[in-house]
């Protein structure tokens, strides 16, 4: 039965892929008058604010280059992606080469550059295309982008932090979570040490500090040596947040052939979905206090797509690594979950917002903060995936205990 | 009947506010160890967290002052008043004397002086204390919090402003809003052109260009000119914004003598509340996006306590002012509905965060943004509204067509 099941999902991810997500972007995303691509999207693909957020943008060009440089050689998908780039790089940075965090539909900067994660995506972008074409200009973007992070990365924020120096320290996960992805997206141009080093370093402060090992989750913010803090940040817990960071260091323990890492990881996926499960209503919290305590966000109890998808993977990922029957049935649950409420067959795409009990609750296929890149890499990842388990059946590899 | 309606409704706010509201702050806030206010606290009243946000802390020195000049001196809320006050003015301020945002319990500075609201609320506190004990002291932080925010109106975030300069410049709505109070609260200690030229300035301002005639109702940001912005800051309505601001005027219209802003405002809270209410559940939505579409914010449809209660100001100041049935109407529903979710008889004070559907959703009486200040107020002036109008009652001041 099983492998009936692989080719099933494999092939249904597949076909969302290709009929359902990539052609509402290619439809209703680009800006064809002033260059880069509409993010906020109607349900039906309306194009309701004309801002143009660098996230978004950049994680647009990546999708549509990393398509062409795995799935197939797709010059309507390549020049998507450099329709995008161009946009980007005529209008996306400051003087110093920061990336701002969003310009208006014709390049103008609306928002200065506070943000680090602008630079991220950038550099994911422009190291994804700079592959697809191996474009000298392309790489030094990602190159030199990559580099600021690295000398930006003690003060993110930099003046625009908001936080009294001295009183309560914290450091944050998203950063070393981004880092242990980007560094893998960027590791055919940076040398092989600074690769190695990097991985090394993120993975150990995470697993060693943001891991709270008492309640099995990762936490989104912790003390200078990994502490706990019992303030609103201390025992703020994002549970999709987390559960993508554990795909992400799977993959950085099969770069660094580290099957304890990724058994670890595997583990605390089951862990943080026990933890965050919403018993009543189904889906996946978007916060969590970790004492339990009232969170400060009024929507902690929506369910939103990302979460969701990156849980996918996470249990998929740490099934294809560990064959734990525990992770396919969370798998099962989660597929359940969020084909039933969050795939629009009419329309294309996904919605992104649901109540805690499941209702839509945004008319709105993109936004300021959806985009993109989500789901098309989750459906992707998902099939790869699938791929692989449909073939090691085909092999006769053991899936133990099934 | 209606005359039995205003003493009905006049003993519940009362009892509500004397048996319910302030014997929960006055049980579970005080910090005695350190001084300040607790507001982070659970529906049971218990402390979740200790952090000491300005905003809470001025807005509670306020509420018992207030309470002390004008119900009764009780020497016990002008001891709970002063007890904050100190806190204050030890620890609440950088040297430049602008006020922090929020600071840890002992009183170390933990947000930076980003938020003039933060000044707003304090130059409310320590005036209302100053008339309390005619002390010099107070009345000289009110008036130097006053300046400096006169100064820094221009540009209230200052080096926090993320906005880049000069592409989309949009004016907002909260600090007019908020100085349509704070000047009428300051009457006493700024002299009398101040406070004529002030409101006359803030008045004409709001009603001339935040309010928007098309919709019939008051908007967030408007451009340079008063002009709608099509963004999705321009876009954004926050009703019970909106509603507080409009009784705020009424009272500027009594001040200035203006029946005509007076009836203007009243038939604005009922387009709001035609625009705002929610057909299928019931309340007022946080937020709205003008032209309808998806709003940026996540929990644009929840229904929280202070909307609720700014409404039923509203309608009822609208109501003694202009007699117009349909404001009586609005006010019953809203009470209707606020008394049946809000309300915790068991514990004391209101929960503060419904779903879209009614449920509570926040375990707590207190957090970050919620104090010890819009319930006590709200009742305090609806008994008082009640009052006035169970005596134009009994003085056969006709109140027409009822």
């Amino acid at each position: 039965m099983l492998k009936e099941d692989f080719t099933r999902y494999k092939k249904l991810y597949r076909e969302n892929l290709f009929d359902n997500v990539i052609p509402f972007w290619m439809t209703h995303s680009l800006d064809k008058r002033n260059g880069g691509y509409y993010s906020c999207l109607k349900t039906n693909g309306d194009v309701y604010d004309t801002e143009k957020l660098i996230w978004l943008q950049c994680r647009q060009v990546w999708t549509f280059a990393k398509f062409y440089n795995e799935i197939e050689r797709n010059t309507e998908w390549l020049n998507i992606a450099k329709h995008g780039a161009d946009f980007l790089e005529k209008h996306g940075r400051d003087k110093a080469g920061n990336w701002y965090f969003s310009l208006q539909e014709k390049g103008a900067p609306l928002i200065q550059p506070y943000n680090i994660f602008s630079d991220c995506f950038a550099a994911m972008a422009f190291s994804q295309l700079s592959k697809a074409l191996n474009n000298e200009n392309y790489t030094r973007i990602a190159k030199q982008t990559f580099e600021n992070i690295l000398l930006r990365q003690s003060n993110p924020k930099g003046t625009y932090n908001k936080s009294y120096p001295g009183t309560r320290e914290l450091k944050n996960l998203a950063l070393p979570m981004i880092l242990s992805n980007l560094v893998q997206e960027l590791s055919h141009i940076l040398d092989e040490t600074t690769v190695k080093d990097q991985l090394t370093s993120v993975k150990d402060l995470i697993i060693n500090q943001f891991y709270n090992a008492d309640k099995g989750i990762i936490v989104e913010n912790v003390g200078p040596n990994g502490e706990f803090v019992d303030s609103f940040a201390g025992r703020l817990v994002n549970p999709g947040h987390g559960l993508e960071t554990l795909w992400f260091l799977m993959d950085v323990g099969e770069k660094l052939k580290d099957p304890k890492l990724i058994e670890k990881c595997a583990n605390i996926v089951i862990s943080t979905l026990e933890y965050s499960w919403d018993k009543d209503h189904g889906g996946i919290f978007y916060f969590m206090d970790l004492k339990g305590n009232p969170p400060e966000q009024l929507e902690w109890d929506q369910k939103l797509w990302w979460p969701h998808i990156e849980a996918m993977i996470a249990c998929l990922k740490g099934f294809y690594h560990t064959q734990n029957p525990e992770l396919w049935q969370w798998f099962v649950k989660l597929h359940d979950y969020t084909w039933g409420k969050f795939v629009d067959e009419e329309h294309g795409e996904w919605f992104g917002y649901l109540s805690r009990e499941g209702k839509v609750t945004h008319d709105l296929k993109g936004g300021k903060w959806k985009g993109c890149f989500h789901v098309p890499r989750g459906l992707f990842n998902l099939w790869q995936l699938m791929d692989k388990l449909e073939k090691m059946q085909e092999k006769k590899v053991p899936i133990a205990q099934l």
